[in-house]
């Protein structure tokens, strides 16, 4: 069984992301300028969006956090989009969700201009990535993609299970699986909460992508012997004994799935740093220009 | 074994339209207007578009054809595009494939406003069918889904093997499978020439959609009693006895595979003529206006 590193991988790309920035810098360019808007003060988002304005340190990128408070309208917030998609100085911006429920967020979304949504939320950014075009791809599942293939794992001709179908990873990580690419040229299957005899699925999977959200969901009992098995889960379960109250917990039963394992994703130091890196990545593209 | 009758299901549709379309015009609006771009004299795409135009009268559509010679440049064609984007009176149009190798099919179809991209190749709408929001649905997996709602074909919950990952049939089709809907909420497995056992993964599958265009490939052997096959397979086999000197082949053994089936859509007669109709709804919703 060996661990795949998120947490070392996600350090080492922003690390030569930094060494092309102190380049464009040193060239005279202007670095790339990612700009988060956050509406409100969820806890949970208050965290990611810090990290992300950590990861654009890190990364030599100019970053800028615009606060609202959630009294902000859905005209104003709109207008703000607006004001983003035409400022030649931002390179790409993202709009924290979850937003007030006076918002409309599919709306937001599509407000962005497709060649600044660095999230790759936008239907044109979702369609380019199943056709298999350039585009923004959706941070968590293009994190996954840079795993398997920095670890050099095989996938074409594998059985790929992805547990889950959400908008942000299950499809978009399916879409990417199933590519004439490496990595990807997986069968792929999709399952979900109306999957009958899902146990007997993942048991066939050579790569199991668990993407549901449900801790501990992944048994011994659901893995092949040699499977790799990519753990996209972060259900914040209350642990008094942590500082923060809390623990990140995987959709797997890491203790008991690890041994069974030839690659595995921890539950925290796996998919999660490379999603901010994917957004590191995609504000570079961004700035570089990729349409 | 029970038929699904494709043809019949088609005329029924466009009865349906047509009645429709009446009325409008009956109110003093203005009929749906379909343009179809036909480039040089490929005797395949003549006979689409020549059905196409059928379709339209049969709807009572106001249809018109544009024709070039193949000597059209790529910029020449996208001023044709510019211009029918701008114009009022047409609501929906298509540029029938293939394109002369001169022209970036690509580019081509990303030029079309996707207000008017009936055929549902452009991003955004692939896109948004990937999202599950309303949009321009690529023809023959809608099609296809058509057939499943009109004969009341229980999905959910049931294992869905689509043959093939094509941008317009595959990819979308897989999509809409999977997607909480009725019809819809499949697990679904894609599989396609990296995949390994492909056979076996049939057998599993209370439905199948096969769409490689590989005459009969799949048999007797690949398929679950009781199961569901939709038959996407129009490959042109020489034939003699034929006026048109070749006739149409599906990708499934029909004869021996029919028998087996609960459902089953024959070749030709199943989802070929409901791609039309696809064509036929998407360009009456075009006129009717979605976005």
């Amino acid at each position: 069984m060996k661990i795949i590193d998120g947490k070392q991988t996600a350090a080492q790309i922003k690390a030569e992301i930094a060494e092309e920035v102190s380049r464009m810098v040193a060239d005279g360019q202007r670095p790339p300028h990612l700009v988060a808007i956050l509406v409100g003060h969820d806890g949970g988002s208050e965290s990611y969006v810090a990290n992300k304005v950590k990861a654009c340190e890190v990364c030599g990128f100019r970053s800028s956090l615009l606060r609202y408070d959630d009294t902000i309208t859905e005209e104003e917030l709109l207008s703000e989009i607006d004001r983003l998609n035409r400022d030649p100085e931002v390179d790409g911006f993202i709009v924290q969700l979850p937003l007030p429920k006076h918002i409309d967020e599919q709306k937001v979304t599509e407000a962005i201009d497709f060649r600044k949504d660095v999230d790759g939320f936008h239907p044109i950014n979702v369609g380019r990535l199943s056709i298999g075009l350039p585009g923004f791809r959706s941070a968590t599942p293009a994190g996954i993609i840079e795993l398997l293939d920095r670890y050099g794992i095989e996938t074409k001709g594998k059985h790929a299970v992805v547990l889950g179908r959400s908008n942000i990873v299950g499809k978009p990580i399916a879409s990417l699986l199933m590519q004439k690419a490496q990595p990807g040229d997986c069968t792929v299957t999709v399952c979900h909460s109306s999957t009958r005899n899902i146990k007997e699925i993942c048991r066939e999977a050579d790569i199991i992508v668990a993407a549901l959200g449900r801790p501990g969901f992944v048994t011994a009992d659901m893995v092949k012997p040699g499977a790799t098995v990519i753990d996209v889960g972060t259900t914040r379960v209350p642990d008094a004994s942590r500082k923060s109250g809390f623990r990140l917990c995987g959709d797997v039963d890491f203790d008991n799935v690890a041994p069974l394992c030839e690659w595995i994703t921890p539950v925290p130091g796996g998919v999660g740093p490379m999603t901010i890196c994917s957004l590191m990545k995609n504000t570079l593209l961004a700035r570089k220009g990729i349409f």
